[in-house]
């Protein structure tokens, strides 16, 4: 295990954090909220002294990088990440315990915005801006981040291996030859893809502060609102908006990038944006009917099935109305999107769209050939044929899903809580959606567990989030061997 | 498609069916129940009429006969084997609609033991006993009873094709070269264990009516009582000799066979056995400590858990209390027993503890790989080399496992019950184990669901018994395609 080289990146990723963390400190002090202040001032000096030392002890590393340490690294890093920028809520008391401070920015991090904070209106603003930030930072990856500022001159296996192990999907596509090039593409997008929604948010007469947070949660796919009631109450204009810039941040980044190049029918016949699409107007259809008569007009509930569809499958977590006393065929398409989760290469999270193609594909590969024993078939994407080891990865990835699904599962179980609560908790945090159903509904939040549940919450979210293996690999004992 | 091949055999089966349907009838004329006499005999008349002319009309059959026919027949046997099975309840007008006199005797056949008869008690004896006895016809498989008795002479590619697509597990052992020796020594084991379970029942001073309708559901680990509150009325040991029976029948029937050769080693080493006996041994230990004071000693306390582990991680459903009374804990471990289910090659449903094993197996496999991408690693399962095919096949089961359960519960979704309940009946009929959780409890039934949600439940205890595939390759546009 190449200790020093991990050593040096995690310095530079606390580096960066603390960055981060300039811009509610300002906000903060801007407004006079003292607590924060104390808050932000002392995980900044912490943070500057661990990363200080980290770098000086981590001089000279060794430049072999394989993919064990690619993995273990990403782990390491959103964990450490988690531990101190959790730090603020803490300490300005906003967030009185420790195991709830973490699940916040855990919940921050992941772009999951299940909330353990009851009153989220009486957050100071620095605080609130570093909620939502958080997912911002979260959403694309920090280490993406720094892969994209990073010198070229780097080996790529170092590149390759970390940006495989963080970004979302069945496998990692480069756009460009050079793994930095293509990490910087995607960064621009991004920010592009932000300041567009924080545009058309003030256009409909929204602050500048809120704009920038909803613009932060729904950019990353995140979901921390900043009001108790999330988004039901602003205009049908901003609730629209954000509609439309949920669904667009599920979306393939690579497609955006083809979108630039011109390639129209690329972006046309990807069979993973038509799913999505398809998904979510067939879901959308299926809602507004099964909601005849408990909204006053067709709009209102096309508005509402609409976002919130949006936001689930997104794994976004916003929410306009409480979806809780929905009829229980939506809420049970609900549940479903929020199983399948956005595209793979978008900020969003759950199984990924592109993954169920595969495992629909692949099982469609095993009746045939379970008709025909003598045949060989193939599975295509999008006319390629697919590795046997993508398809395997993929089948391996679902087993992991379910295992997991299970043991959190029983965990929270011991605090008593209904099934159904259970199973939406486990959902909407493993998936990183955010709000789920019943006692942890658009409503409620997360503050009701026990201390044990809320570390295997955040546990599951950051497992979720960094598409499982990565957190697996650390209770692997060959992970840990010498050779 | 070899269709009169294939009517030959539903002929068959259809003459088998009828036969066992003479027991019933006798003890309907003894015990002078004149409705459930009209209905035993106006279905007899009507299948030896069937069976006759199918088996004039598809004499001559071509023997070629392939996997793909295999697995078609499998499903359409099933299939008839239950729209005429079902006609004595229905014609008795002791379950006066079709499509629950349907899902009845699916449930019988499947041995999930689910039902929609509110009073079980004021069933006649007739019916009583064909109701058990559908468990007992289902649990080993009524095509694997005629393979025990067809000449050895027809071609192995028959016999090894419909074996193969009616036996549970995820690769069909042969014990002997010859399949029809095969089948015959699962049946004589069969036999022999549910007359044990019969003498130790009889033993304990429960009538003989009786004892057979209980061991009948035992042996098949359906769980058709005959008494409303289904086991908690029998006195202690009949509850822990039922127990003990039905962990018997969850395990893999080579077992036996293996002890018979006195080969005590390849029993006491056989991985799928131990895990299979952990699983029940870890949850009986959990729930016992998560039920503490629930009873009044600590050996009703066991006694009760025992039974209720047993009975739903072997997919049958007796019980003895009701388990929806217990804390969340407890409930969501028997949830994920249900997922689980037994040993393959046993007559228990579920996922199959083998399949738990070649997926947790796989998965170890998959993370190591990722360590050591240049390492090739092979799953061993008793110490042999896993095919690959096998694992692949493994995985495609889990994807059609999953979709098949998100669709179910979409569709039952439609009659607003609660998340809970839908999950728990959708788990219990796919799974083949009987009574659910809160609307489905131990002491309710499905009769609450609507026809359309009755029919899906019934096509899914089907999918559920036959290991989805022969259910699927219905609906495969190349199953029916002519080349």
């Amino acid at each position: 295990m190449n200790y020093k080289m991990m050593g040096r990146f995690i310095s530079q990723i606390l580096f960066i954090e603390g960055t981060l963390m300039l811009p509610p400190l300002c906000i903060s002090l801007y407004c006079g909220e003292a607590m924060a202040v104390k808050g932000f001032v002392c995980t900044l000096i912490l943070i500057f002294a661990l990363a200080g030392i980290g770098y000086l002890l981590c001089r000279g590393a060794p430049s072999a990088f394989y993919a064990k340490e690619g993995l273990v690294c990403v782990a390491v890093c959103w964990i450490v990440m988690s531990l101190v920028g959790c730090l603020p809520f803490y300490i300005s008391r906003e967030i009185p315990k420790y195991v709830d401070a973490l699940f916040e920015i855990v919940s921050g991090f992941t772009t999951t915005g299940a909330s353990v904070v009851p009153e989220v209106e009486k957050l100071s603003k620095g605080i609130i801006y570093w909620r939502s930030f958080s997912h911002w930072i979260g959403g694309m990856g920090v280490l993406v981040f720094l892969l994209a500022l990073a010198p070229s001159g780097k080996g790529t296996g170092f590149t390759m291996h970390l940006l495989r192990a963080e970004s979302p999907g069945p496998d990692v596509g480069k756009l460009v030859p050079k793994m930095q090039n293509t990490a910087a593409i995607l960064y621009i997008i991004y920010v592009v893809l932000t300041v567009l929604n924080v545009i058309f948010l003030v256009l409909g007469d929204m602050p500048l502060f809120e704009a920038l947070c909803h613009a932060f949660g729904t950019a990353g796919t995140g979901g921390f609102g900043i009001k108790n009631d999330s988004l039901a109450g602003y205009s049908p204009y901003l609730q629209n908006v954000t509609t439309v810039f949920m669904i667009l941040f599920g979306v393939n980044f690579s497609c955006y990038y083809l979108l630039l190049l011109r390639q129209w029918l690329g972006v046309f016949k990807d069979e993973e944006l038509r799913l999505y699409l398809g998904i979510i107007l067939g879901s959308i259809v299926l809602i507004v009917l099964n909601l005849r008569g408990y909204y006053d007009t067709l709009g209102e509930t096309v508005r509402h099935a609409a976002f919130q569809v949006g936001s689930i499958i997104t794994t976004t977590g916003y929410t306009t109305t409480n979806y809780d006393l929905w009829p229980t065929f939506s809420k049970t398409i609900l549940l479903c999107l929020m199983v399948i989760g956005a595209c793979a290469g978008s900020t969003g999270g759950g199984l990924k769209v592109a993954r169920l193609l595969l495992l629909l594909k692949g099982l469609r590969r095993n009746i045939r050939q379970m008709l025909n024993p003598r045949k060989v078939e193939v599975v295509r994407n999008n006319g390629k044929v697919v590795d046997e080891k993508v398809l395997a990865n993929t089948n391996a990835y679902l087993a992991a899903y379910m295992l997991i699904l299970f043991i959190l599962f029983t965990i929270i179980s011991l605090d008593g809580y209904s099934v159904g609560t259970n199973l939406s908790a486990v959902l909407c945090t493993f998936n990183n959606i955010g709000p789920g159903l019943e006692a942890v509904g658009p409503i409620c939040n997360f503050s009701i567990y026990s201390d044990l549940s809320t570390l295997a919450l955040t546990w599951g979210m950051l497992a979720g989030r960094l598409e499982i293996f990565p957190m697996l690999v650390l209770f692997s004992k060959s992970t840990w061997s010498r050779n």
